[in-house]
């Protein structure tokens, strides 16, 4: 027992981290790009990385004036965090009371729920229907008074459904009348085109979420950027790290969205990818539920975690099982180039029995 | 006004962040190693840098195994932060009440006051003497049953004094006999040699700080590393961040404490630096003060300011001048290798009028 005082919510957490030792392993597990960024670009970014460069603290500016512009919007509306992870935090902490709801839906990422508990906020889980299908009205219901976020991951992980522009409206709305702040996740923004950007910078309750994890390959260097109104991106200044996104991080972002054509060959090389696995599985007779981001959620014959730990142990290939009932029957598995689904493609039939 | 709830902490708070644009500039004005690493081993570290190791999630637990190993700690004394501003927010958001006391130094470095504000704690500062002694008797009997938190900054900046073993053991015990937790930040360890790890080891209620901006030259990087008790350490762990230090930080600062001699050489480079700039400056009839740390407090002949003005407008030299009343007499300067400081001191003297 402690003789000083510990926060009481951090007392009760018991948090699961992320298994480690996962470099040896093909991984389909996170939805990281297995492959990475082309090679040719990275050396050139490396170049610039100097003794000097090391030494000396980020400048966040650089990138997110270029960034500002790279979205259409001002400087005064983008801020950088150490990973979304860090975005998350922030935003929970500076817009929710304890006490207070945390609208999402059920199953989503889960560090809105780990935040939850970490923070002493009330977690609203709006489930799924059995079908996979999601009802936005039943979130739009759970919006009351005592909501200070809602959450809308778009398109939505696990589970890979998106929100029309009509949905998003209705329950911005709705969080505006009840004085609620609407979080966007667009972590898998450019895997899927329609973005809610528009909207935070209209509306000053809204704030959209991006990471350099996914499409940009780069989940090492952790680096998130928030769009927002400048009342909430204030708030986030007001309250944030003197230091957030490392330099590295920084300077990779900046030389990504300059780079002519990387983007567009990075979605193309993708999307290539997802056909080719959708192609292949439902060939095969498998149902695969495309999630719209570069994941997919295959029905398995075998029980999925045997499948799991079959490809894992025999073949070095992780995926992704879940407790939640609803997806009991299926296994994530993240999607990269054509190579990189072909080379999964077959492992996967012999390991699934 | 906004429509939503903001933390009423977060909406005061005037933040004032570091000027950016400092890359063309050189650098004496924020301790960090003007030069930094020897450019050979930089280039093998990046050699490491795949696209493939870009995309995947960072793994902590390597360097943390061999960290520990280094210090001689075990690995469930240590955790990796996104540099010691994230340790420092940990520290302060998990063990210490709104309305409760945090004391420290004053001056002292300047996060701890701007996260008091942050989370709305109450910040007790003890003054340091008109002749830049500290009294380590004013800051116990500043420690009461509201303290939840103090820091001792070992050596202190800007003022580079530092604590006997007996008098920290006095504060520990004071602040044990209250319930707070003890902060030993040991930001500029190996410029100066006492450590205080063997405490925090014994101590359930002592939380060293170490980061890899200084000595390690990897301000760009953003690590920092707690060392505490395994109860400390837990509390940190169900608190923090799913991921924290970037993969690219873990992965220098793991080849850095492997290298053969190279934390030695980095040592041994700042010594001379700092006995060249301390003697120049002292035959020149200087009041010079050793920081202890990477950095010297300079009473110039000029005003502080205008000889800071003057360096950086005409020399391009970046160096740190104070608002202080206690310190309005001085610049602060980074030391480097004996080059860089013969570089800043015949430049120094054509400004100092």
């Amino acid at each position: 027992m402690e003789r000083y005082y510990v926060d009481p919510y951090i007392k009760k957490c018991k948090r699961i981290f992320p298994e480690q030792g996962r470099y040896g392993y093909y991984r389909y597990d996170m939805n990281e790009n297995p492959e990475g960024l082309p090679e040719d670009f990275v050396k050139s970014v490396l170049k610039e990385i100097t003794p000097e460069f090391l030494a000396t603290y980020p400048e966040p500016d650089i990138f997110l004036n270029k960034y500002a512009a790279f979205i259409g919007a001002g400087y005064e509306n983008v801020l950088a965090t150490n990973g979304s992870d860090m975005a998350i935090r922030y935003m929970l902490e500076i817009f929710c009371r304890k006490g207070k709801k945390v609208v999402t839906a059920s199953p989503s990422f889960e560090m809105y729920k780990v935040n939850c508990s970490i923070l002493g906020l009330e977690h609203v889980p709006v489930s799924y229907e059995l079908d996979l299908s999601f009802d936005v009205g039943k979130l739009v219901n759970a919006i009351d008074h005592d909501t200070d976020i809602v959450v809308l991951l778009n398109p939505n992980n696990p589970v890979g459904t998106a929100y029309t522009e009509e949905e998003a409206d209705i329950v911005i709305k709705k969080a505006e009348d009840n004085g609620a702040v609407v979080i966007i996740d667009e972590a898998y923004h450019y895997f899927y085109e329609r973005t809610f950007i528009r909207k935070a910078l209209e509306y000053d309750n809204v704030a959209v979420l991006r990471t350099f994890s996914k499409l940009f390959s780069l989940a090492a260097c952790r680096l998130g950027v928030v769009i927002s109104s400048k009342n909430i991106i204030n708030s986030i200044k007001n309250s944030k790290l003197t230091f957030d996104a490392n330099a590295i991080a920084l300077k990779f972002a900046e030389r990504i969205i300059e780079e002519p054509g990387l983007v567009e060959r990075l979605i193309e090389v993708e999307k290539q990818g997802k056909e080719y696995i959708m192609d292949f599985l439902l060939e095969k007779g498998y149902e695969v539920m495309d999630c719209l981001g570069n994941y997919i959620l295959i029905k398995t014959h075998g029980s999925p975690q045997e499948v799991a730990d079959r490809l894992k142990e025999k073949e070095k290939i992780l995926v992704k099982t879940f407790g939640n009932p609803l997806l009991s029957g299926y296994i994530r598995v993240s999607v990269g180039s054509e190579k990189a689904m072909e080379f999964f493609a077959g492992k996967f039939l012999e390991a699934d029995y």
